[in-house]
């Protein structure tokens, strides 16, 4: 299953899993209604938990999800782009040194992180992305990301091997990770988990809602519920 | 005890339940008073995780509860109809076809949410629901959420069974869920836990209050405290 | 130490602990600028999460802490009155009838809910509050609250003894707890410590002030590093 | 590495660290541009968690990261200085007396909370700061801090150690930490993690992005993908 969106084709052939044409319209039509969910660009904020190693860095940072306006009577907006933790490494290439213009990334969905968070003292999680997945060119460059507990529950390994079957090239990022480090990026990743599936937005934050716009009872609330149908 | 709120009659059991007539009066005559959690409908935003597995797909999603204004001297809020963790279940009907149509839904209610967060690795959990709960009807629809560890500790299996008496009907939804998606469905329900419980709403988030109405002492507050009776 | 905030007098005590004056002014001369933490009385929110057993009833919600306006140059906000977990228990008088009237409070200070929530399943805590300490009265009226663990692991009994040597009363309520509710509990009063302490308004949420007043490096931040004395 | 901001020197300091001079002009330009991260001064919240112990008193307190616009064309925010939690030692000087003047402060990084938050019933962490860390002066005073659980696993020492190598003075403060007191420590701490690291910045929080600022797909949005390079 695709981990996030990369184009309109990507998101026609997810939507085309439901069997009775759900939510398939929606995916073709609302490209002028995707909303980055950070608002403008101004908004944006950078702020990458980095862990610098020896031979290479790595930077962990979510990538939220997008919404789209929903075409029904009712309104309201779905995920359009699912979220990701996004982690970049960069070769080292002198003391306190790292290559940016080298870096390799790789997006951990959802499901990705609660391996992530659920990973115990001692044990070991793999994952496979190919960015061609699904097309003719399936299997031509490919991404295997490896997280491992080092001998004696002393904290992690996490390595990311690139490889490119057509220029013949092989990369390999290794950062040995302390379990301070870890408990780190596990409690940001906790954090972060219900941010990244677009979870805070269904929250009840916002007071502004309930003060300024007084209503009738929305009957159509009622169709939510456990006995619907 | 109700799960969610589906109608008057069952929130007026509800209050009923208070010896001295507390907050019964309010139950009966707010229906014109009613909000959504999210505001309008416009605001409403749709972001579930979905688990897509051979024979069924399972969707989870916080439903917030909804606030009643109180009809007493000095204001405010108190929820009205309590939140939920939605869990809907479609069939397959094909390769990554799911069909939406012949979908059922079991909500959980804030007490089963943390049923589901303590589960320990070898754990299981049942729970059941009728929907014509101390109705003439009872017992003529059940639905029973069974979530029992695999063997080994490797995942759980979450099945949903639906028995309608009346039509002699029972469809049953196994769903083989991965430690890592159940890591998800914890933080996730974790995260969520306090804002179906209209918790969040409880918080100092908003600067406002304080920087724009600056008040005296408020001395009803005091009366709020341990010792006030 | 007092839990709460009942007086001026109290919040004077309090103060006068600091050896060399620090802040004892601002205790006294602040009643005019006090706030409560939720704004006007209009948005108090009440969403208790209750407990309902056969001889009585538990309710939890958080009190939220006050702020007061700081007698310095640099302005801000300092915790006036701190918050708590308000335990409220009601006794059964009929089936499914509880009676407020007859409730009694108990409220958990910062450091108790760190007691509850470190709490494993084969522990026990108990507190005791004295609504008269430090005054002539003290020991005339008290409360003992106890969180117990069950044999087997299954769940654990609070109970509440508030004990009168006036009126020579004794007053006792015990509300068994599963292992679903206290998971409810327990992941309530985590998310809610933050909240009480007043830690929730030290972060980032508001980017107005960002995007508002751009202003120069605030070169008194840099007092409130490490280095500083 | 420098665990917080204490100069633009120390700043150019830390991006030289970057091979090709990424962000390295940003890190001179940019003190006009510079906001603290709460706003005004007038926005800022004081609400330390203090233990009181016999000999000295320690209050903990989160310290928000600051940020600052990027030079790019796509405009947003990166953190400048990171955030930490701010330790603060005073010496007790009678009964329920501590000097605020005679204060020690030991700021915990990221990394160090990472540290602090996964030490189990039986652990000890050490961290060693130097504020001249990289200068001529660098060894001339140092801070020890050390968290050491308690035999039986009933609580822990938190002890911090001053030596002045120039002064030849050699301070020291001890606080035995209660198992509950130092739960609420692991437990705020964690929820101001993400906070520190600036990382509520980056969530979904703000619904006023979206609904004020419908645009166009930001096609920019794409190049932040795992596939960009």
């Amino acid at each position: 299953m695709l981990k996030q969106c990369r184009s309109l084709l990507s998101r026609s052939l997810q939507s085309a899993k439901w069997g009775d044409g759900f939510e398939s319209r929606a995916a073709y039509s609302t490209a002028l209604q995707d909303f980055a969910a950070t608002g403008n660009a101004n908004g944006r904020v950078f702020a990458p938990y980095t862990i610098y190693k020896g031979k290479a860095s790595l930077s962990i940072s979510p990538v939220l999800p997008t919404f789209v306006k929903m075409d029904s009577d009712i309104g309201g907006l779905k995920v359009n782009c699912r979220g990701s933790m996004m982690l970049t490494f960069c070769p080292a290439i002198g003391e306190r040194k790292y290559d940016w213009e080298q870096r390799q990334k790789f997006a951990l969905s959802p499901t990705e992180v609660g391996s992530l968070i659920s990973m115990g003292a001692h044990d070991a999680s793999e994952f496979f992305h190919d960015p061609s997945m699904k097309s003719s060119n399936a299997g031509q460059v490919s991404k295997k990301l490896c997280i491992k507990a080092l001998d004696g529950g002393n904290g992690y390994l996490i390595s990311l091997t690139v490889t490119n079957n057509i220029l013949k090239s092989n990369e390999r990022f290794n950062i040995p990770v302390t379990t301070a480090e870890f408990a780190v990026l596990k409690t940001a990743c906790s954090f972060a988990l219900p941010h990244i599936m677009g979870w805070d937005r269904l929250t009840n934050q916002s007071p502004k809602g309930i003060k300024g716009s007084p209503s009738k009872v929305n009957s159509k609330q009622h169709f939510d519920l456990e006995w619907d149908r």
